[in-house]
């Protein structure tokens, strides 16, 4: 199983740990997309970039497509275009954390992120499972500046999230977060769910259980036809 | 008061029919557009291409951008970059139909669109005014094909919507069907919502009332700045 | 056009300065009616009188009817009683707001307004728009006594919304809060809706497009019948 | 304990038969009140009334008030002038209704009298365990023309509301229907729910365990006091 | 009428106080059941007790049956088993509630029992009607050690409930509260719903108007068939 | 990975061939269980078993364990007495599908199984992703009978899920059913769910991931303690 992270390729060895024997983790970044995606302004531009390599890397044999952005950005009409799944971290990291408990947070790089957040969660129909949203202050470009300090803050606010929102589940709303889940679970004593990871792990259930999305969800588009099998 | 409308140029005399006195209508047709927007991956084109344009509008002293399409592509990227209101004619329609009765139907073109058309009703927080959506079975292109057809078959499915669903009002999903909306109203006896009309008469009352959307939802994109006023 | 609000007639010239070229308003205030709605009771008090006064003022030629509550007391009734369109300010204001942000605050005058606010948000169907309603702490008979004081008194609890509440749009709950609209957008820096101008750009809205509210939903009593057009 | 039912006096026989010793029910008719209420426009008449009918009632010695008609005309408002119980049979139906099974179905008069019934059921927060509300097709005041026919209509429409909207308990819609609950219960073997029996149990569990409405949520209005106890 | 309630036999006097005239509660303790109720596990262990005890409850002749702990436990699978009202102090409470204001608050005993407390509210339906759910602080068990201290807890976290939730009427949330209920009533000024009284007097309610449960919600198992009536 | 299933023991080689590399399936059918469980009666029964079986599979060194019953009956209990996951097929079958399309539909076996499910949605708090549950007229214990007949049903209520309900993603909601999934989907072109397959990947899933479900959600009971790791 050859599954294709869009993001950073530095990324790719970190990924493969996440991956089961026999599930291949491809890195691919396009130089033309935006330097990270803060804003819902940058996951437009980051669609857009989707609807054209969707296609081709289906075309390449890929048997799974992981946009790298909590966002999703694009994901519903990249679907439209393939028959392989292609699973964005949020919804992977929503769909986890609603199976371990009554209510999960999720924690956002900046304030201007929170409501996008909400929207996607709405979006995926996981309102009534959301104890809230709340932003860490840190810019995802910042974040590896000083780990410590980015631990630190991410304890801080998923105990607000916890005590104030009720949170029993924490998913890390970021995939330069992603990576300090298990650092921040151990500090924390509850779930705490890794959306690239879970992203990885969704891909290889539903591949090898024969499913991907539903053509009735997302037809392809009148104009187009798919390629051939 | 001048309001970019984002579409065909031939409409421009069509929709500053329903403009107010003092407020010119001034329609941009973007050449590396999708021909029309059928599906989810078209609007997400689209979107791409108002990233750049709207921001270029307001320099050029417009005082409201409307992207024409029913499926408001890319309106919260936009209203990101812009100081100026950005209505979409599927929010404008919503709108206005959720005034005017207990629960509104739409008209979408084609199966495949009904969906995103729910997904849009969600986002835009109109779940509990919907009574449903029903495609015509017409495609965006066909539908001036034929006009007596399409005015009958729009007949047909708002009954449907009424008798079926219980909708009170219609609203006409697609800029194409919507200026089919004051026949229709004749026909079948129930207020019938032109939502282009609707995004027209919404940008004035904003900007005669001083309003536009909330920074706080949609916040400058952190690499960015606005242009000084 | 001809508008009909029904309320203190020393507001007629502030509110005929909202409206478009061609619109006149005309204040009418029903000596029988309460001196303020500041209870529910005083709303049936009210809506008793609007259901004789409604059909009335579409035999005297106006076009549309604007009851002068924020709880838009009786306007369902009027609507089975008349053609022309019956707007309660609360609804105006609310579908304003909603097209704004992300989530809406309403300032309302008193604790016990609290509420009935609350219920008419659930009855017009913005309940997923809701941020929150607070009180001002200050009876409507006494707003005008300290106009200063009800500013910043404005802006205090317009700010526990944004700041406690999420909200990002903030609805002046109450007709005489409405005039100091502008005031308090300079000051918070979000979009305030004045419901009573939104009530009157929303009735231009709907008699310039040939729009008014949907018989199957407000049926004309089985005992009456409408006086003939 | 004394109970005001507030509707047709030769009613009062057939209500004492449902309440329990000790509990007298007193028919009381507004003479200025409209002949039947099959439209919100009666609704706010029969709600004027009241506003002026409840707190002499109180003073009267009763220990609750039970409004005569499903729609539960002006019950908040009167709850903001008294301290005894005033309870709607709408809600005292839809309560009973809401213990018994999965989902209810209500039988309105008339197809009018639909979305009203909704707009109650939204308002009492009964809407997730409301199956459908369908119209018998008899106005109120025919309903005893044919006996025979109205019960057998309301088996048909009742099996309706069981098949199509998947009803496992049936609510009869208005006080003239109530009275033929158990003939249909016999008939259909669902629970089958009389709204002014239930009404007046309702007020029997109130007063006898030392209840009423909280004066939060109907505190009383800022003009008036309430009489000394 | 007999109604058997099940849970500790000392109980029987003080629930008879709460019965009508013809009213005879008969109190039994399932000698294999948990000491107390204070985790979904006990709830289990409980439910399949109700399993076996339901059916021979009918066989005696009980007109009702009062599982009694607040979770409800196993309601829904003995309803399957019998024809008889089985009405579990829960929903008895919240239904209660439900009609005499705004929102109620529920009193649980432990933090532990605050999310399956939700749960409940959600499953019964009443999710619109929560204003919150919080902990005593004080495990089932030690609720009679100190009385004063815990009529102080209860007005403690009651006030809590009004005041930061907005509750306006309080449930207390488990049996051995709820012979608290007038003295906090007293208290707080908010009605306060004793669940067993309430479960009580909705017993006589559904008997006295022949109602019971649905046997469409709750059919026989295809296994079993009822014992002839 | 050791993964515990509680069902039919001949069922262990199928559900092997669903595990990845390095995870071993051990079904385990307790004698004193219902034979089959088709009603909330019997889901009783077989949680209160679950609630002596969980802690025992623990202590042996099981790494998840999986109810083997669409139902997921006393999952909730369970995961209060361990701290391996529990992760019954109802939730890992919804979870899924949730993933894959706009709404999905589950197969329940009969009639009376429909509320049960519709419940168990809401308890899992996948009601917006909804479609409808239908039944496949068919007892668990006789699937087998004619495995023919039993593939045309499944086809024939899946079809009708997907036309009336607009369902995009079968759910089979049932064990016995669920080893028809790849063949119902070849027939019917959607995604179809087989929550027994699911279960065992979501068990992988997270046992990898090194999560579990929250024990803030699910406490130790007050009456326990956990055996030390």
């Amino acid at each position: 199983m050859k599954i294709c992270y869009l993001g950073p390729e530095y990324r790719q060895e970190l990924l493969q740990a996440f991956a089961g024997p026999g599930t291949e983790i491809i890195a691919r970044d396009d130089p033309n997309g935006p330097e990270s995606i803060e804003s819902v302004y940058e996951e437009y531009l980051s669609a857009a970039l989707l609807m054209k390599s969707a296609p081709e890397l289906e075309r390449q044999g890929f048997d799974a497509i992981i946009p790298g952005c909590f966002g999703d950005p694009g994901v519903d009409g990249a679907r439209e275009l393939v028959r392989i799944p292609v699973i964005g971290p949020g919804l992977a990291g929503m769909l986890t954390a609603a199976g371990l408990g009554h209510k999960f947070g999720i924690v956002a790089p900046l304030e201007g992120d929170v409501r996008p957040t909400e929207t996607l969660v709405l979006h995926h129909g996981y309102e009534q499972k959301l104890a809230g949203v709340r932003p860490l202050g840190v810019a995802v470009l910042g974040m590896n500046d000083d780990p410590a300090y980015t631990l630190d803050a991410l304890e801080a606010v998923s105990r607000e999230l916890m005590e104030q929102d009720r949170a029993d589940v924490i998913v890390l709303g970021c995939g330069t977060l992603s990576f300090r889940a298990l650092d921040l679970q151990e500090r924390i004593g509850v779930p705490v769910v890794n959306p690239l990871r879970s992203a990885i792990k969704l891909c290889e259930l539903l591949v090898s259980s024969g499913l991907s999305h539903s053509k009735r969800s997302y037809p392809v588009p009148p104009k187009l036809t798919l390629a051939p099998v």
